[in-house]
């Protein structure tokens, strides 16, 4: 039983989310694993389920998600991505394909993940918010400091108990977490962006972590203020939760586990 | 009485063209003019009428549209953009605002106007069309050649007539118009963009330019035969027609009665 794994990348703007919702009695919603899984089953002509690596939220992007199934027969690697992508609207593509062990677990497996928050920032006089990338990019009216929100960012990097920093019926038992690395970064002049990697994230928390730097980049949190939100473990204590469409989702780490 | 010249920018995805469409007994469809026209009365509470440089299709994008009105009373101009942009959707926006002398026409005062065509060409083996900016961006499976296709692109330049390189009912008397600069750049390995300004272009005159020279890019048309098209003064000599999306109006050029 073959097992192969797709990089896959989507637009988030029309989904509601990766994750299949078949509400009983309603239409089902066009999620992303939906469409996906969908493309799949008329390629390889079975019944086969597709495992995401991260639930991403409505409207949030991928670049880089990791879609796995399994089927009786093999396919050619080469042209499988072609095949799928023939089936697909134009607002999600298989990249690549992989063959991975037939006991892979895209979830449990994964060693890391990366994200990317996109923020425009202190639209001037003229109100001008972003126009052909509005659907990519979140924006705050104010004039942001970056090198205030990277200096708060390294508080968040190793492993913390992020209570704080995620919604409240989160769902997890758990709510410690480990933050690779967490960079700030100038990309023009109003705008920047957050690239953040760690070995799990919990629900909304990067979210909740874009719109907490916000506030520093604003001036109203210090930098250092952000080892007291960690220790409060209270939602409360941090700040809003950012708009989903400044979200990517850019990659998905495996170890030696990935190699069939 | 003053008049206002508004540098205008839109998303042309969800409008029918720039120019107001009022079908009688019917719905009037959604426009960049209409919507524009809207807010500016709502916001000078005066029935006023908006006037536009550049007549763009259904699904063409501007940076640089000017559009034109005149009212009975004077505003603040630093104030104007953000007046009238918090009274429009987030597709389109005001990015500037002048005076100008009132008998301004911002059609026949024009003295040269820029466009950019977008290509991404050579999808590879995967089949990976444009994803996140797919709305802004015409697509090739062809691997194209910029540098045949820049050459090509220098025969364009100069006062000519431009009858193959426009629709067949054109409604224009005269198919005789100067191109000051037609520049085919490669931005990367396979994304292109063709920079074209002049005095003025005929009706679907750049998406045939664009056609044409992607012809050229896939060899199927020599650089030379340009000159053969133009002599031939018959549409059928030239190529495709591209799609709108890859269509952006980046700015429209006055002389000396721009000023007031």
């Amino acid at each position: 039983m073959p097992c192969y794994k797709l990089t896959v990348a989507y637009d988030g703007t029309e989904f509601h989310g990766w994750q299949k919702q078949e509400p009983p009695e309603k239409e089902p919603l066009r999620t992303a694993q939906g469409v996906l899984e969908q493309a799949v089953r008329e390629v390889v002509r079975e019944q086969v389920y597709i495992q995401g690596a991260s639930r991403t939220d409505s409207g949030v992007h991928a670049r880089g998600q990791v879609a796995v199934f399994t089927t009786e027969r093999e396919f050619p690697l080469e042209r499988l991505p072609r095949a799928i992508n023939g089936r697909l609207p134009d607002d999600i593509q298989v990249r690549k394909a992989d063959v991975v062990a037939d006991d892979f677990d895209p979830i449990s497996h994964c060693t890391s993940k990366g994200y990317r928050y996109r923020i425009a920032h202190s639209i001037g006089k003229s109100g001008l918010k972003p126009l052909f990338d509005r659907h990519y990019v979140a924006w705050s009216p104010h004039v942001l400091d970056v090198a205030a929100m990277h200096d708060a960012a390294q508080r968040l990097v190793g492993e913390h108990d992020f209570a704080s920093l995620t919604r409240v019926a989160h769902g997890r038992e758990s709510t410690v977490r480990t933050v690779y690395a967490c960079d700030v970064t100038a990309t023009s002049k109003r705008r920047l962006r957050i690239d953040i990697s760690g070995n799990g994230f919990l629900y909304n928390m990067i979210r909740i972590i874009a719109g907490t730097l916000t506030e520093v980049g604003r001036g109203k949190i210090k930098p250092e203020t952000i080892d007291e939100i960690l220790q409060a473990r209270d939602r409360a204590a941090a700040g809003s939760t950012m708009v989903p469409e400044g979200l990517c989702l850019m990659w998905v780490k495996y170890g030696e586990r990935d190699a069939p």
